[in-house]
C-alpha cells in the first residue's frame, strides 16, 4: 500500500546507516510515468532546512521523477555545506535514476544543525535504488520515521485511480504548514496546477489544523505525484476528496501517535463570525498548555477554554460563550452551565466545542494533551 | 515591609474559610492618606473576571482607599452573581472603614467557574478589618497565595518617600498583562495621572516580559496606591525608576517560583530592527514547548531557538542569526557555531541570547522550563 498503492510507483526503504542505532533510515520513492506531474507545500517557518529550499525550486518546475527522504538528520541550519549535501543526494540520485536533478525532491528529518553522513547516505542510494519495487510503499514508510512509533499509510481508491500516501511526524506538529514528511501518489493523469489546487484544498483543513505542540518544524514538506498510470482523469471534484480524505486519515495518525501523548483532542469551533475566527481560537485553545495538562488529568476545566478564548481577536461576547467536553455543556452564557462531574474523560479521544454564538461559521483543530512523558521525550531527544 | 513598608498604609491576612485547607485567603490593604491616588493595569483577557471588571472602573476614579483580596477563587465566568458578590465584597468593606465602595478595587485569585463562598468571605472581611495594622504587610502577601510556594514582597526606598509591594503569581504566567495579583504602595505625593504613567512604564518592561506558561489569566491585577503620608513629591524619573525597581523585583520572584519549574530563563534578544521585533521574538522562543523541555533536559539544543525565531515576522536574514547559550554561541551565521558540549547549564538560571543581526534594538523575556512536575501540578489543578 502506500506510496506504492498507486500505479506507476516504486519505492525502496533501507538502512544506510544515518541513524547510529541501525533502523531504517532512507527512503526513495520514483514515479516510473508516464507523467511526472507534481505538487508540494512546504513548512511557512522562515528557518527553512536545506532539502526544503532545494525541493521548493524543483516544484516550481511541476515535475518530480522521484523523492530521496532520509531520517536521523533534518540538515537545517547546516549552512552552504549543508546545501550542498542535498544538492549531491538529488545528483546521486539522478545518475542512479538516469534523470536531471531538477526532477528530484529531496526531504530530510531528525535533529536540526548537524550535517548528515554523506559517506553513508550516498553508497545508502545505491542500495536504494538497487531494491526499488512496486511494493516498497511500506518498506518506504518505516524507513521515515524518528520517534513515530507506528509508520503511518492511508490509500484512497477512487473509479478507476488512486490516492497512496505516507507520512512521519510525532512531534513539531504545528500549523502552516504540514510540520511532518508526506509523500502522496496518484496514478490519476493529471497536470501539476490541478495537482497543486487538490493539495493545497485538503492540507488546509487537514495537515494544517493539526497543532499537537505548536511548534513549527524546519523540514516541513507535503508532496504529490501523479504518474498517469491509470489512463483515467478524474473530475476535480472526485479527485480532490480522494486527496483529502488521505491527508486527513494520516493527520488523524500523526496526532493518534504524538509524542508522550495520552488524549486525542478534537475542538470544535462552531458560531464563528468567519472561518479565520474559528481557527484562530481553536489555536488558542489548543496551545494551552494549562487545558492541555487538566485534559491529562481527565478534569474537565473549562475555565481554561474560555482563558485562552479571551486571549484571540475573534467576535464574541464572554457572557455568550458555550462550552462543551465530552457533550456535556459545562459552560453556558460564559458561566458555568452542566454538572462537570457529569463529564465522562476516560477514553482517549476528548472532544471539545466551543459555541462562539457570533455566526455560523466552524473550524475543527486537533491536539493532544501535555504529558510527563512528552516532558521526557523532548528533554534528552539530541543526546 | 510589604504594602506597608510605605507610611500611610496598613494591612491584614487571615483565613476566612474560602480555601478548604484552612490558609489564609483573605487580605485588606487600606490607604490612611492624607491622599488615595491611584493606578492600574488589568489583564488584556476578553474574558475578565468579576473583580476585574469592577476595579477597572474604581479605578476610573483615580482614587483607592482600600483594597480586597482573595484567594481560593478567581470569581471569574461567575456570570451575573459573581458580579454582584464581587460588589457585595466592596460595599462590606466599604462599610467597615467608612468609605465610598466606588473606592474599594477588588481582587480574586483560584479556579475559574465557580462561585465564591460568601458566607465565608464576609464575616472574614470584619476580622480582617479588626486585624489592620502598620506592620500587616507579610501577613497580606501570605495571604494571597495560590500555589505559591513562598510569598513575595519587595520595597524601595527612595529619598523621603518609599515603595513597597506585595505579588502572587505561579502559574499562567503571559503577557498582556500582569497574570498575578500585585498591589504597590507608595508614601510619595503624587496624583493618578503620574502614578498610572510611572506604573505603565514599569510593567511595560517588567511583568509585561514575564512569560512562564503563555498563558493569560482573566484576573491579573497591578495596583499602585499613593498616600501622600511623607509629604515628599519626587522627580518623576526618580519615582519611575524606584516603581520599575520593585516591579522587576517581583517579576523575578514569579519565575523563580513558577510552578514545577526548575529553570529560570532568561532570553535576551539583540540585533534587532524595533524593540517590537525583539520582543515578538522573545516571547516566540519563551513558548517554545520543545525548547522548554531540552532547557529541563540541561541541552543546548539551539535547533529549537531558530525554528521559534523562523515562526515570527521580525526582520532578519536566517543566514545571519547568532545564538549563544550560557555565553556560548552555538549557532553562528544560522549554522552550527561552537561546540555545544562546552555549555554549562547545571545551574538554575539559563542564559539565551538571540542575535537578529537586523539592527540594534533589544529586549529582554523571562520564561521557564517545562517539567514533569508542571504537567503533575496542573493535571490535578481543580480536582
Amino acid at each position: 500500500m502506500s506510496v506504492t498503492a498507486a500505479q506507476g510507483f516504486t519505492a525502496a526503504g533501507i538502512a544506510a546507516g544515518i541513524k547510529q542505532n541501525g533502523n531504517p533510515d532512507l527512503a526513495l520513492v520514483v514515479n516510473t510515468g508516464p507523467r511526472h506531474a507534481a505538487a508540494g507545500v512546504f513548512t511557512s517557518n522562515r528557518v527553512k532546512a536545506a532539502p526544503v529550499l532545494w525541493s521548493e525550486q524543483v516544484l516550481k518546475g511541476g515535475a518530480v521523477t522521484a523523492v530521496v527522504l532520509n531520517s536521523g538528520g533534518a540538515n537545517a541550519c547546516t549552512g552552504p555545506q549543508g546545501f550542498q549535501d542535498t544538492h549531491a543526494t538529488a545528483e546521486k540520485a539522478a545518475e542512479l535514476l538516469g534523470h536531471s536533478a531538477g526532477e528530484i525532491a529531496v526531504a530530510s528529518t531528525g535533529l536540526i544543525g548537524t550535517l548528515l553522513p554523506m559517506d553513508k547516505l550516498l553508497p545508502g542510494l545505491d542500495t536504494a535504488a538497487a531494491q526499488l519495487d512496486t511494493d516498497g510503499g511500506e518498506k518506504a514508510a518505516i524507513a521515515i520515521k524518528t520517534t513515530d512509533t507506528v509508520h503511518k499509510t492511508a490509500v484512497h481508491r477512487g473509479d478507476g485511480w488512486t490516492v497512496g500516501g505516507m507520512a512521519k511526524g510525532a512531534g513539531m506538529l504545528a500549523p502552516g504548514l504540514a510540520t511532518m514528511l508526506v509523500v502522496l501518489t496518484t496514478d490519476a493523469d493529471l497536470d501539476s496546477a490541478t495537482l497543486d489546487r487538490a493539495l493545497r484544498d485538503a492540507t488546509r483543513t487537514t495537515f494544517d489544523r493539526v497543532d499537537s505542540d505548536g511548534c513549527m518544524s524546519t523540514n516541513d514538506t507535503v508532496l504529490l505525484l501523479a504518474s498517469g498510470s491509470s489512463g483515467t482523469t478524474p473530475g476535480y471534484e472526485d479527485f480532490a476528496a480522494g486527496v483529502r480524505t488521505v491527508c486527513d486519515d494520516l493527520a488523524r495518525m500523526l496526532i493518534g501517535d504524538a509524542e508522550g501523548a495520552s488524549k486525542d483532542i478534537r475542538i470544535e469551533v462552531i458560531g464563528a463570525a468567519t472561518e479565520a475566527d474559528a481557527v484562530e481560537v481553536g489555536r488558542s485553545i489548543a496551545r494551552n498548555n494549562l487545558l492541555k495538562c487538566a485534559i491529562h488529568g481527565e478534569d474537565p476545566n473549562w475555565g481554561r477554554v474560555l482563558s485562552a478564548i479571551g486571549t484571540t481577536g475573534a467576535a464574541f461576547d464572554p457572557d455568550r460563550l458555550n462550552v462543551a467536553i465530552n457533550g456535556v455543556w459545562v459552560c453556558k452564557n460564559g458561566s458555568f452551565g452542566e454538572d462537570r462531574d457529569l463529564v465522562d474523560m476516560r477514553y482517549r479521544e476528548v472532544g471539545i466545542t466551543a459555541d462562539l454564538s457570533a455566526g455560523s461559521e466552524s473550524a475543527v483543530i486537533w491536539t493532544n494533551d501535555l504529558t510527563a512523558d512528552y516532558v521526557h521525550e523532548n528533554s534528552a531527544y539530541s543526546s
